[in-house]
């Protein structure tokens, strides 16, 4: 059998020949962009309905876009966050996003257990979500992990601060969009 | 400012190149391995003392061998754990690793938050783990990220099983070994 020994997650066509708009300044500016792609990544069948953003805190740059790209990179741990925590650290060149100015990620929901796992060991010093509620998980039927109540108390103790419900509505209506369309529901082990 | 569209991360060229054997039979052939690339790894300068196989749980089929390859790759999310699974996903070509066989994760102690969902995620149906105690934080100096009591009750409940405390001696030593060697501890926002 000949293993691999290299795997590689690309961002689709659409979204890496996407202009950017180089700085967002506010949270509603970001995490509207945020909606924006995470509408347009499910319905082109990349992934989930998931998107996220490293920005600049203080002065919007965009530095990364990610979005889930599950099913198109054939790897279960490409959801969105830590597709642009990735991409954000390939572009920096190092594994700890903490050096020099204060990054933060910006994603349009409470992240899975994997994913707030990895915004912990990313280097970011801020997550800014839409909700944190259990409307992700009954609208679209992912299963999001066993998270611990205290889970925003956890990132805080570790420098990391927690904005919560920016453009709320919004991502409901692309929950319940992508719920009512049949897609793949790509948690594993689903018979 | 020009983003990364792609990022990779690639195997240590002592692995890549390494003769695995096709098939270890027992937990503890899987585990003895495990523990030996744990070891190898960190003294390599790759990343932390953790190693991890993707193993057909029926035949001991090898399907993947991973390390943590944090500083080597300079991307935060390349434990041990999510290197092994997304190898054994680019190899099979699939998400889901819960299609055809029955496979299994094996790692050398209870994965971070982080690599608890991606063990989740990727559809492997058992965890092997050494140990899962606070020895592993205690003598790397790692922080493990913020895990539920009932971590191991979630993954059963979702058809995981779990075995513990195989060859659990040997990873407190490859543990103390690098918690006295002065290793970087690439946990993100040191200062």
């Amino acid at each position: 059998m000949t293993r691999a020994s290299t795997f590689t997650a690309s961002l689709p066509y659409w979204l890496e020949g996407r202009q950017l708009p180089n700085a967002l300044p506010t949270d509603e500016d970001r995490m509207a962009l945020v909606h924006d792609l995470a509408d347009l990544n499910w319905r082109a069948g990349n992934g989930g309905p998931f998107a996220a953003l490293v920005v600049d805190s203080a002065t919007g740059d965009v530095v990364s876009a990610g979005v889930n790209v599950v099913l198109a990179s054939g790897l279960s741990s490409t959801h969105a966050e830590v597709v642009a925590l990735s991409l954000a650290q390939t572009t920096s060149g190092s594994w700890d996003l903490s050096s020099g100015r204060q990054l933060e990620l910006v994603v349009n929901w409470r992240p899975c257990v994997m994913c707030y796992g990895a915004t912990i060991w990313s280097g970011v010093r801020r997550l800014v979500i839409a909700g944190s509620g259990p409307e992700c998980e009954e609208l679209t039927g992912f299963d999001e992990g066993p998270m611990r109540d205290d889970w925003r108390e956890q990132l805080e103790a570790r420098g990391i601060s927690v904005t919560s419900d920016v453009l709320r509505d919004r991502a409901l209506r692309t929950f319940a969009e992508y719920g009512a369309s049949g897609s793949t529901v790509y948690n594993a082990r689903r018979d």
